[in-house]
């Protein structure tokens, strides 16, 4: 056996799920199911029960204990109908569950250590025609229960895990990394770990994968795989660059260097106040954050705002000359926008260019709106006059605490959090940040691939 | 009488010689041409002595005592004869004169008050066949003799105060201005002071002047004026854009209310180092200055260096993050490079962006560069590889003390100079330069246009 398959062997041997294991999720599936065909018959609605997901397709990793079921409603009930049969047909088999909302509400519970998604959707004819994303599902299923043997799958938990290991899976909005349908294609698409690793690592984006090869459209995504159930969608539409170039960083290094340490991401560290306050005293730079209370929002939707907000402020400090070498967003209780400044203070002054002195009518309105300022000039600097006038802000500090920070870029969530309050804190102040966000500055302060 | 004319009259009532004046210039320029005369007979050579310049063509202002005579040599005399016979006509003529070298040497002495340039040239049969840029003057003398009369000589005088009064007089690469020969073509194109100044009020560059309706060729200068004498030459090829804009800003000034004081720039103000002082104070920058003994060049050849030095370790600032807002060159015996900066210290990290990883090569080398250095990362940013890594130069002081500041573009002499020894002036520190530069910086402090 080479390396690789030693240590894939030893990963297979923690990530695949033992016959007990399996056993006890077959039988309480199947329970499940019988449960939900009941309450199907009892409201005399025409619908059929599916299960999807990685324990339906047998992808799934020891440990994990999701079961999802799929009700499949006929495309001429309305939506409403569909949401109110969906619902009482959930609680019917969930009595504890609680109701979640996606493209629309379904019901969520626990079962025996399961946790079981109890979700209504259109019993459509092929996936191109779906009504909400949550109608695809089955066909997803459809088509891995069906190119899947029992030998891919376990190539399938290994790309799995090692995604996971090295932290770019789940194709959610905070992650934006490969999906499980994703890693299942890749397998059918390459055999085998080994092979998607080779792959990945000599790839030149922008890759398009088509297995059906019937894309109809083309994607502006560096990493494109073409739906085998929706020729019109990009399977990685959701991946970041970031992860693609993560995938390929790892895949590299473990094929140079495998170990079974390379699939497991470990216990993260954290930093200590102290240990903060070196890595800023050694940088030399002058970081500020932004702390508040985090806006109450699911990970899906917390995410991309907290990134806009992070781009926002970024750019609107980098305009106002305090120029950003890092920045980055955490969120526990509290939410963290966390700049690195360069530049943390400007001048009194501020060069203002006026219009050439040839343009008469421009220039002279300039001449005129500067001569009796306290403004230095104008003078004539080209063909142009110019000015050194007064700067609104000579300090980021003086710009993030006032009101100007509103005039940035904010996702909605975070502008009405950060009028609900916010503090500033500067420099080896953000060493006070440790006690919740320690691991996250650790991250941050130690940044690997 | 308009506003206008009353104050041109007082200024000519200054600047036009007196009858007196006038006959003790005259006296002693027949005396230099009949000595001229005789010196070359005395060399049996076929040569012929004329006037040339703003004495030979009364432009000249009042209190300028400048005699020009050029002495024009056979097209066939070689170039080594042409020096030898010139030099020594000059000699004979000026006893006590010097000798001085501009494309050829010739002979510099003072007789009775007046500053005599005696120059030799080639009698070339038209202003195009030159071989220096001397065998022109006298075409030029011939043009303007032959089209001025004395109403516009009085114009043109007013002219050439106005631009002096201005700061943009001389086609000297010190000042880059309106040379004499350029007020007198823009008198006899547009006919008077006041129509120069209403037409410049106006101007839209490209703006292009073309007396003789000759040109053969396209110029990239904001002011082409074609020189009658020579198709193929731009007369305000030298003029800057600062100093084409600064005489639109003062025409329009000047016509809008004329005043006397418009044409005498006036006692230069000077700054004590506490007032200095009160300025870095106010501004909230960061001056810094390379202080070091002039080369001992020609205006013509230092200013040009020092601008290019300027530019140069400016660039070179701006390059390594010390952002310049301002900066001017000054020489008197010492040179000083000045630069204001937005920005003086940087963090001890920098930036780095290596390559996209999936440039596997590249990217593969980049990792391995830094992977086991002090550097933080390499980390993924985007697509790319990142570090941060030590910075050269955390202060714009270490930069400009260290060998680094030669990196920067700099004139030959510049930087011999700096071979030979510089101080770095920084902050309030800079306060030390008012008693040799203090009018400088006094214009530095308080600029207009």
């Amino acid at each position: 056996m080479s390396d690789f398959e030693v240590v894939t062997e030893a990963v297979l041997e923690r990530v695949e799920p033992d016959p007990a294991e399996r056993e006890r999720l077959e039988a309480t599936a199947d329970i499940l199911l019988e449960r939900t065909r009941e309450a199907i018959a009892d409201r005399s609605v025409d619908a059929d029960p599916i299960r999807v997901g990685s324990t339906a397709r047998d992808t799934w990793l020891a440990g994990e204990h999701d079961i999802d079921l799929f009700v499949r409603f006929p495309t001429d009930l309305s939506r409403e109908k569909l949401e109110e049969h969906g619902l009482a047909v959930g609680h019917a088999v969930l009595p504890e569950g609680r109701e979640e909302y996606a493209e629309h509400p379904y019901v969520t519970g626990s079962i025996d250590g399961f946790d079981v998604d109890l979700v209504p959707c259109y019993d459509v004819d092929s996936a191109r025609e779906i009504e909400s994303a949550v109608d695809r599902t089955p066909f997803h299923t459809a088509y891995v229960e069906a190119g899947l043997t029992a030998d891919l799958a376990a190539e399938v938990r290994l790309l799995k895990q090692f995604c996971k290991g090295i932290g770019v899976y789940g194709s959610d909005l905070r992650t934006r990394g490969f999906s499980g349908y994703l890693t299942e294609l890749l397998i059918m698409e390459f055999g085998s770990l080994r092979s998607v690793l080779e792959a990945a690592s000599d790839w030149y984006p922008p890759v398009e994968l088509d297995p059906e090869d019937h894309g109809e459209r083309s994607f502006d995504d560096d990493l494109v795989v073409i739906d085998p159930t929706d020729p019109t969608r990009n399977v990685a539409a959701v991946l970041s660059p970031d992860n693609l170039a993560r995938l390929q960083h790892y895949a590299r290094a473990v094929l140079a260097e495998p170990r079974v340490g390379a699939f497991f991401s470990g216990t993260p560290h954290t930093l200590t106040p102290s240990a903060i306050e070196r890595h800023v005293a050694r940088r030399e730079t002058a970081p500020i954050a932004l702390v508040f209370a985090a806006p109450d929002l699911v990970e899906d939707e917390l995410y991309p705002q907290l990134r806009k907000s992070l781009d926002g402020v970024g750019d609107a400090l980098d305009r106002h000359g305090f120029e950003v070498l890092r920045c980055a967003a955490f969120a526990r209780e509290r939410a963290v926008l966390l700049f690195e400044l360069e530049v943390a203070e400007r001048p009194a002054v501020e060069r203002h260019e006026g219009p050439p002195v040839h343009a008469r009518d421009h220039a002279e309105g300039f001449y005129r709106k500067y001569v009796d300022t306290d403004a230095y000039g104008p003078f004539i600097q080209g063909d142009r006059y110019v000015v050194e006038r007064e700067r609104d802000n000579t300090s980021a500090a003086g710009f993030l605490d006032g009101e100007a920070v509103f005039s940035a870029r904010l996702g909605p969530a975070i502008e009405d959090a950060l009028r609900d309050g916010y503090e500033v804190r500067e420099g080896e102040g953000i060493a006070t940040l440790a006690e919740e966000f320690g691991t996250d500055l650790a991250a941050y302060f130690d940044p690997s691939p």
